[in-house]
C-alpha cells in the first residue's frame, strides 16, 4: 500500500511537471468577437489566470461561462458566521461553470457558481471557492461588458453584490 | 418553540422589507454590448423582472444564462397528465440557469432550466417553473435576438416549443 | 406483460415517425447577432445536427449553451484505459449544456460537458458522449467566434485540448 501510495505521490509529482511546461507553450487565452476565449490546462489556478487575463486585458466586467476538468473547491454560505463552508472534489468534470468579473478595492473579483460530475455522475457544486485544471483542460468563454462594475459587500445581509450604477 | 418561530417570522419579514427597500435604489439591468445584464436582490420575482424587462425593452428574443441565490420550484413534465410535478427547493444557491425570452400570446414568454444546490451541494434541477432571490442577489446575462420569436404548443407532445419561422 | 411490451414498442415508433416528420417542417437554426440559434425536435440526434451545421455554415469555431429534454449519454474519462465509461440516462431535462465547436482531421470536433435532472429532480452529468432530443426540444445558442480552432489529443494524457494557436 505504501509502495503504490509513493508511486501514485511521484506519477502526480511529474504529471504537474509535465503539464506545466506544456502550459508554458501555449497562450491561455486569445480575442474572439464577445470577448475572449480560455483554455486552461493541468495545474493551472482558474480563479488566478482569470484574474490576470482581467489585469493585463483591463476588462471593465464580463460573462464567464466555461466546462472542463478540474479539482474544485465549493463553498455553502453559513449566514450566522458570514463565512463559506468549504468541500473539496479532486479529479471531477466541471459540468458546467458560470459567472462574471467585476472589480473591488483595485483589484478584480470573481463571482463563480459550478457543477461537478466525478465517476458515478451525480452532480454537486454551488459557489466556487476556487478550483485547478486536473488532467485535462478548461474552457472559458468570456463575454466582455464595455462598462466597469463594481462589487460591494451589501449588509446586513453580508453578501457581495454586483452593482449596475456607480 | 413557538417564540423561536414568532422570531423567525419576524427576523425574516424585517429581512424581506429591508430587501425590498435595497431592490428599490437599484436598476436591475443595464446594457451590455450582447444585450444586458440583470442584477436582481432577496425577495425579486426572478420570472416576473424578466417579464417586466422584456416589455420595458421590446425584447424581440434573447438567450439567458445566470447564477445566485434563490428559492426554486421546478417541475417535471408528466406526459400523461400534461402537468409538471412541482417540488420546491427553499434557499439554495442556483449554480446555473439557462434559458430563453420568446413571445406567446402577446406576452413575454420564458423557458428556464436550472441546476440547485444546498448546504451538503447536492445538485438537484431540471426545468424551472418559478424563483425568487433568497439571502443574495441573481445575476443573469441576456444575449439579445434581432428577431421576434414566438413560442406555440406542438401536438401530440404539448411541448412549448421555440418556433425559428412564422 | 408482453401485450405491454409490444405497445410501449409499436407507440415509442409512432412517436418517433411523428417527431420526424414534424422536424422536417422545420428550419433546424437561424441567424442571430452571436451566431446561430438551433432548436432541434424529438427524434434529432444532437451531435449529428450541430456537426452539419458546423460544416454548412463554415463555423470556424463556436461556443454552445443549450438546455431541453433529451436522452443523453454521459462518459467518464479512465486515464488507466484511455476510454470513457458510459451510462445512459432516458427522458431527462438536460438542465444545461455547455461545450465548443472546433475541428479535426478536417471534421468538427466537439467537446460539451451536460447536467440532466430526472423525475426525482436529483442531478447527473459531465462529458457528454451523445444526445438525442427526447419527447420535448432543445435549444442552443451557438456564440461564433471568427478563427478557425483546432482540437488535439496531448499526450501523456490522452486529452483533446482546443488549440488557440496553430
Amino acid at each position: 500500500m505504501h509502495n503504490f501510495a509513493f508511486f501514485l505521490f511521484t506519477a502526480l509529482s511529474l504529471a504537474a511537471v509535465t503539464a506545466h511546461a506544456g502550459s508554458q507553450n501555449h497562450p491561455r487565452y486569445t480575442k474572439i468577437p464577445v470577448g475572449y476565449l480560455m483554455v486552461l490546462r493541468q495545474g493551472d489556478d482558474v480563479f488566478a489566470e482569470i484574474e490576470k487575463m482581467a489585469v493585463e486585458q483591463k476588462i471593465p466586467s464580463a460573462t464567464l461561462a466555461g466546462m472542463g476538468f478540474v479539482n474544485a473547491r465549493f463553498g455553502f454560505f453559513n449566514f450566522e458566521t458570514k463565512e463559506y463552508e468549504p468541500k473539496e472534489f479532486e479529479g471531477v468534470e466541471l459540468a458546467s461553470m458560470t459567472g462574471s468579473i467585476a472589480w473591488q478595492d483595485g483589484k478584480p473579483s470573481l463571482h463563480c457558481h459550478g457543477v461537478a460530475t466525478g465517476k458515478d455522475f451525480r452532480a454537486y457544486g454551488g459557489h466556487l471557492l476556487g478550483a485547478t485544471v486536473s488532467t485535462g483542460s478548461l474552457e472559458i468563454t468570456v463575454i466582455v461588458h464595455e462598462k466597469p462594475l463594481k462589487r460591494v459587500t451589501e449588509h446586513p445581509l453580508g453578501a457581495n453584490v454586483l452593482q449596475l450604477k456607480d
